[in-house]
């Protein structure tokens, strides 16, 4: 019974034949408000389909890039692409020039989708793009578009053009997409996902974060980070609404809260920052809206005054946890009974809630010390986490990094997450750091991240990074960088030092305190993050090279 | 990444892992509760798989049977059994001796668990089992058990000997447990699931039937009726409790109502007459419990009155449809909002709701007629059902029936349900016969389950079924064979057929009207259906032989 094949097509077909009236609403790149129904879409998914097949040339295998923000288009190319036999590359047009290039070139992108609005910005780049034969607008352009010799088409017309199409059941290891991760080392590594890991992540992601036909998501997620999370895919299995907002930014929240209004959203999802803009915008609203939402927010701690926040208008902030090579999703904060009976104080439980949480079924998860034992689960012994499952990647696409990132064999082969975590008493997973950061001074653990968020905090400090630098006493000793803030350069240093140090013993213990320097600025990667690696190499010395020998 | 496989004995280390302190709650044969956590369960697990892999000889690919009611050790056998490459097979005791003898012997069980009070009733069958060689029993036993040479040993003093096993990670493709299908042809059909589709299906319910670890689920469907339905496993998978009934009764629901309370019970299944006895009974208490739960009923339509009446109580009812060729869920009753807004009175509102509904993703179904071509949705030509997707068989084990009841090749395998169904314009199911017992009359369809319904539904009625006959008119004309109830069997014949013909002309238009027989009993299969079979044998000619060559 097993030849049965899960299929990503088959996720548009069954929208389209038992709720073919519900909604598909998006906010075109224009600013637009388009509406469709799953039956339109799926009409829409075949006759690009034909076209792929037809005109453009795609065979079985054929990568298809996109470059572009989250529109009905968009979600429309994963079925096209994948339905028949392609792979979807969906390109985060935010990387810097170089890596969308290596990406491009890397995956071997045929056929090219671009949103109109980003032509401006890709014109000069596409040209790199070594495989690309054909390129597909979408959205409206006004001029004739000129892009060195490549053939241009309009994605409506091609959907005009196009005729109905039958997917046929494909074999579910074929690969339906990829995405690229962006690390702080080396060019994006390639994460090819497969028609069965695809559809068991949307069907997962129901144990965890149910929808119905009734209800509506607010796509904010961005689709080429990680499919959005899966989240579409798991609201069209059931039927439920899609909104998707085209362009946008958080520093002009109106239309996402105007969908948010007119479209009854109740789920949705985002990183932190994004949701604190959207509960600062509406406590900037008078009268006050009131939602029934329950949302997503990853990437990375919701801080709890944001959770709290959103609760206000009627919005429950959900944690989960993933990764690009976990297709995303491994954890979700989900709350058990014997430990609300435990929180004791309401800030107990908003605390609790920003945990990373528990596995999602059947995904595992191996938290362990660096001679490969697992750490106790006593919320305070870090360990790297390791992950696998039906749809962790089990190598990166024709790369040489993937002996750095997996290990085992057959079945047992775990990826290496880098991630430094704790496990609490129940089983709640905590990230503490990135595994390279995290500094261990006189035996004892410190993580980086925590001590520059309380770094941050202090209102003197622009920004603050900590890493561990050899230290011929403890081992390794944190070493703090400091940028303070314009009106506080003049002040004097020595009194600044202290005071932060202070500050910072209220949470750490006197032997884990940082060396304090204060710089005029932090190095940086290509996507903002601080380069501690840079930091690093700079100051591996600082606690004296001669006095290492003494040990 | 495809390589890591989806296996049944990973629900349970996944809840005995990250869920170990909710409970499983079992009143066990004899009638007391044990309460047991994840955690205990996977411990116990574990020694039942150490003692079937030593002491009991249980290799790969053999069957161990089970006869028992819903415990926990019903429960733990699943894993025990399939965690070690063995098949679980859940022998209905409810079959007749015959029956139950060729499943022994055709899936060739070599262990056979048994509960306690089931002994005294299978001692003579058991040694016709050809290929058992121990017997291992469930519950407290008083006397010394002789079985004619069978080696016998007690669940509890296996959990002792046994000791910690780990689960390897085996192939998905290899069969986990088997249930066999009790048709009204010949004996039972062997159907066998894999560890892919058992787990499939396990996480598929959580998207038209969620739970989460504050849920409390009555497992109340018999766990060897296709492994519960599925559902204690779906609540396995997010930790929820588990709460099994043990013997119980409809004449005697003290027991349940009590679990229902105590262990704070918001999920449960069961067919149609336990939730009417259910409903009759609480009825009767004084004060009116007040409940909190979802309820999946299923087997038959669910009656209005009896769903009404359950909300009432504070218990929704959703209706679910499935067969043991199915896993079984593949329909459930979800709520389309376009729907919704167009049911125009309370009354329409239930009676929609009776309807099978929609199919749950990815299974397909496709509905046809004679000619193979799909009937329109209009909710009122009827066709079979067909259906296919991953938690649907291909095959009858070692079945040559297998070539009447599944045709296609390759991917393209499709069940024939036997059921003639109807879809409505919003894609709903609704199950109108069994398609051999459909009638065809004057070129329109006549389901001889709704006429069956209705006369029974008449007061002088004690028991009607209905055939269709060759006409040579009508094609076929319906006849109906009524029992009336003893006080009205001395009643004016003529004038008791007028009135039924009235009651059902409320219903039928007059061409659908049957012809009326009163007879003193109806013949019935073993398993007390009405056989149908030998009255369309004894009645064929009923319209004249004669009269059939006229046309």
């Amino acid at each position: 019974m097993d030849d049965y094949p899960l299929n990503v097509h088959a996720i548009i077909r069954h929208a389209a034949l038992y709720f073919g009236e519900n909604e598909v609403v998006s906010r075109d790149v224009d600013g637009n408000i388009i509406r469709l129904t799953y039956r339109d879409t799926y009409d829409r998914v075949q006759r690009m389909a034909s076209m792929l097949e037809g005109e453009l040339g795609v065979r079985p295998g054929d990568r298809v890039g996109a470059l572009g923000v989250n529109t009905h288009r968009y979600y429309e190319l994963y079925y096209a692409v994948s339905g028949i036999g392609a792979v979807f590359v969906e390109m985060n047009f935010r990387l810097s020039p170089i890596e969308i290039t290596h990406v491009a070139n890397h995956s071997k992108v045929k056929v090219l989708f671009i949103d109109a609005p980003l032509l401006p910005q890709f014109k000069s780049i596409i040209p790199q793009f070594k495989h690309v034969e054909k390129v597909i607008v979408m959205g409206k352009v006004n001029e004739t578009i000129e892009l060195s010799g490549l053939k241009v088409y309009h994605y409506e017309d091609l959907i005009k053009s196009g005729s109905k199409y039958d997917f046929p059941l494909i074999d579910e290891k074929s690969a339906c997409c990829a995405c690229y991760t962006s690390g702080t080392t080396g060019m994006p590594k390639g994460v090819y996902y497969s028609h069965r890991s695809f559809v068991l992540h949307a069907m997962a992601i129901h144990q965890v974060f149910p929808m119905n036909p009734s209800d509506s998501l607010l796509q904010l997620v961005p689709l080429y980070h990680v499919n959005g999370w899966g989240m579409p895919f798991a609201a069209t299995i059931v039927g439920s609404k899609l909104v998707f907002p085209g362009m946008w930014s958080i520093n002009d929240l109106k239309p996402i809260i105007d969908l948010m209004i007119n479209e009854g959203v109740t789920r949705s999802n985002g990183v932190p920052s994004v949701w604190i803009s959207i509960l600062n915008y509406l406590r900037s609203m008078n009268p006050k809206p009131r939602f029934n939402m329950k949302v997503v927010s990853g990437g990375s701690e919701p801080p709890v005054a944001m959770m709290r926040g959103l609760s206000e208008f009627g919005i429950e902030v959900i944690h989960a946890y993933g990764s690009t090579e976990t297709s995303p999703l491994t954890h979700v904060y989900v709350i058990k009974p014997e430990v609300l009976n435990k929180l004791r104080s309401d800030d107990e439980y908003w605390s609790h809630r920003a945990k990373q949480g528990l596995p999602v079924f059947p995904m595992e998860r191996k938290v362990v010390d660096e001679y490969g034992r697992d750490v106790p689960w006593d919320g305070k012994t870090p360990g790297e986490l390791l992950e696998r499952g039906p749809w962790a990647i089990r190598e990166y696409f024709n790369d040489k990094r993937t002996f750095d990132s997996f290990y085992g064999e057959g079945f047992d082969i775990w990826w290496k997450s880098g991630n430094a975590v704790v496990i609490d008493e129940d089983g709640y997973m905590k990230i503490v750091d990135r595994l390279k950061d995290l500094i261990k001074s006189g035996g004892e653990w410190v993580s980086s991240v925590d001590m520059e968020n309380y770094l941050m905090a202090h209102p003197v400090v622009y920004e603050a990074t900590v890493i561990g630098v050899p230290n011929p006493r403890w081992g390794e000793r944190p070493l703090a960088f400091v940028v303070l803030k314009p009106e506080y350069k003049d002040k004097n240093k020595d009194a600044l030092r202290k005071e932060l140090l202070d500050h910072l013993s209220s949470r750490f213990v006197k032997w884990q305190l940082p060396e304090i320097l204060f710089v005029e600025s932090i190095p940086k990667t290509s996507t903002g993050k601080f380069d501690k690696k840079v930091l690093r190499e700079q100051y591996k010395d600082y606690f004296g090279k001669e006095k290492n020998s003494e040990i």
